[in-house]
């Protein structure tokens, strides 16, 4: 039997960096979950246990902490890309490096009228995302975002689908529309100004998931593309994943009750699966 | 050998309700998880199997979404004062009933310049709860919040405490400090404005922990308690629990760097358990 | 205004602790969950933040994972007496002191056709738990297991139950019934063989919930607290938490098909909850 | 600027059955998760709202539970097999269809000294996991396993490994080997007996990982890989995905005490990715 090791990548997960920058009059926070991957000359590491080219994971993970006292000061985009030369520079031994980061969201607290400058609490669910991969084709950046839930009352609608012998749902013209949004987006370019990229992208899916008149999931999330794709040239690609959240209409005519969409279940599973991707043509 | 059923309780949890007020120009939602929870005459429910008295929790369930349509107007306090007066009135069998309720937070999503009429995204992690206890000696509210995460980067040590043979710690005067805030308050009256006095009493916390020069978790905890006695005259007492999700300063002398105070790992476990009541005396 | 400190708590939770135990031919290990808890003279900690009387969680901590290399011998409840003895002898400050403990379910991989001497796998989903009171008035322990995961196809049913305007469930003599058994114990003594005890409650609430006819998930609480009572002379009384996994029946008939209770939807929510306590008369 | 739909894909998720098969003396349940996934001409349903080619996703859940119901009675693989022909048969709008199951593992309850026949407790953590694609070039079966938490606590050593001016790590020769092993086995069939391979190449990983003399995970994970492939024909390819759950070592030397490998520290993160995929040359 001939046995042929077709693909290896090995790196560290989870590392959780927060990051003080002490400003004169006020500190600033970073809380960044970073994973590094790499791919490479391995083969011997799994067939003979032979470990000189490995960089070890726990490296990886101080590699992270130390870089992040000086280059930790600006978009995780930015960190990651600096994180990424770093390793190839020194690691001839890695062909492919791919770092993850995830940055969780932190308002300051308002206290005395004011945001208190050192004080924050959690804002919001969602996580803001990056991924870098380097090889010897260059270096490419994509952004995202997670754990963004949100929801319309209404202006969603479902009506005039498939029909076979299963099926039992009735269309509606007015439904609660929720979702936790991931979206990826590939930028163009390495030296563009991700914040601001970020922000535009972000507002646009907001927006037009806000004002879109829904005649399915399917529809506002290609509403939702299209605006990114028109209104931030820095993005070539955006995949957006909208899982339908059901949030289900309850019966009340047993009680005597109308229930004109007011009361729903809330629901996490069964759940719909949307995903699309939108490009530059 | 005899036995006796010193006490039994049952009833629904996780009942998921998310309520549409929909307003002429705008929609209000309310997202509520409740449980309801009886004691009273069910002892032969245990020990013969007999049901007379058992109001099933599916009927429980039902009630919280029926009564949902009308009484979910307000304040979660509000819904479970109707809820548990609505159980008593029914149910003589039953002589407690425990309704607890957790609100999750929607913030409008801007859109347009301004914030979206019908459109919402989650705001925080934070859990606004409440607990309604109703026995023959009367009806008692409870209020809280949970999952708060708040964080503050400076203005806090620990120092010169007790020290053993297992003590390796050593004393600082600059640390993160960082918990996931739960906290409970008892009012002294059940038909007092609840969305105001939480407003008072959650903003007395957060600005507390802003402001505290901290000599220790507890020592800030203790501020936060007083602060809330003074500022609203309907708590007569509040439960604080402060655990201190540690943020571990990283040693980078390794790689020839000081690290002031700029990098930590985020760590959940272990954490530490700091808890405190204060009443009024 | 007069403010009162009326309880105060401090303690380190979620210390992750491995014990292996070297044997000649075989390696036994033990992973075990730590929490400490200290009630005592913490006043001026709070008010004043003098720390002179505090131990740190850190030390708490420490102490867990040094005593666990000789002490951490056999069952956990040993263990936790071994703990709080030794912070109550060590900290007159400390007037309580509540030790608790959960361990996690490791089985031998079965290899080359036996156990093997020093490889494990994950056995089961359930905890094996404790909790160990010591203050000025003796020491307690309480044993307890959850996350016990369990599912009775048949011999349960629901029926003859209280009905009003909300009541919409309907009369069952058979169904799926499943529950996340906790379950709290408390023994009547402090040196007895802690896991024959266990093995022997664990035993009589499984088989119960086994063969019981079961009229309601109440009517088999009861049975295998009674059960427990009776087999296990050192159990002095026990709590059952049994929430109510509801498996609901799916209706096919839309499909012309008949369910004869052959296929269910698993749901986490909503859920019932049951509890009830038995003791010795 | 033109934009192009590069893919769509939609289905339902988080389809939990259970199936109970009333054999005249027992009740044998099968717990299993089902997701399903289609992709074909979608493009109108995003661009123009156009319902028409959707199947909806509450149909693919009724339909799941409908087909449950006489096709849900051997391994996940031929339920998988079976609900993608159903769809394939009946849309020919969907170009590919992906069917998604995951069983969780029930033993049967210890009572009155053999196996009862119809009450079940949760074994292991462990879910059995299954992916059928079917498109216009054939059908293709994997199947896999995951959250399989395996141990142990010597015969593991990490050494010689590359340096640089970030890595502090030691080699060590005696270290503990946990992982949460996720696999994926690609079979060169879809007609084979899925149960009998799964246990095959289910044993093999675990047999292999108990025995191996380890010099890095890479190395743990190549040696499993191979076994299977040797001992499983059916198996063309199959990926492992090892985390490394570390279990760091103590330092009790500051209180006077030497630790040769009894006591660790459990935890969760960081940790280190593994991954590799071996296939017949």
């Amino acid at each position: 039997m001939s046995i042929k090791l077709s693909s290896t990548s090995y790196g560290k997960s989870a590392v959780r960096v927060m990051k003080v920058i002490r400003h004169d009059d006020w500190h600033e926070i970073k809380e960044v979950e970073v994973q590094t991957l790499f791919e490479g000359e391995f083969e011997e590491v799994h067939t003979k246990g032979d470990n000189t080219n490995v960089l070890p994971t726990d490296t990886q993970k101080n590699t992270v902490f130390a870089l992040a006292k000086d280059h930790l000061t600006g978009s995780i985009e930015e960190f990651g890309l600096y994180l990424a030369k770093h390793f190839a520079d020194n690691n001839p031994q890695i062909h492919k490096i791919t770092i993850e980061l995830s940055q969780k969201q932190w308002a300051a607290i308002p206290a005395n009228g004011k945001a208190h400058p050192h004080a924050y609490q959690r804002a919001g669910n969602e996580r803001w995302n990056a991924k870098i991969v380097k090889d010897a084709s260059g270096t490419t950046v994509k952004s995202g975002i997670s754990d963004l839930l949100i929801l319309k009352t209404t202006d969603s609608g479902f009506s005039n689908f498939r029909r076979d012998a299963f099926t039992t749902l009735k269309d509606t013209d007015d439904r609660v529309f929720a979702t936790s949004l991931t979206a990826w987006w590939d930028y163009n370019a390495t030296d563009i100004d991700f914040d601001a990229a970020r922000a535009k992208t972000q507002a646009a899916m907001l927006e037009t998931f806000a004002n879109h008149k829904s005649l399915s999931v399917q529809h506002t999330l290609y509403d939702m593309g299209k605006r990114v794709l028109n209104d931030v040239p820095q993005v070539q690609k955006i995949d957006l994943d909208m899982p339908n959240k059901h949030h289900l209409w309850v019966n009340l005519s047993p009680f005597g009750m109308e229930n004109q969409n007011e009361v729903f279940v809330v629901t996490d599973d069964p759940y719909g699966v949307i995903q699309g991707t939108l490009e530059r043509g």
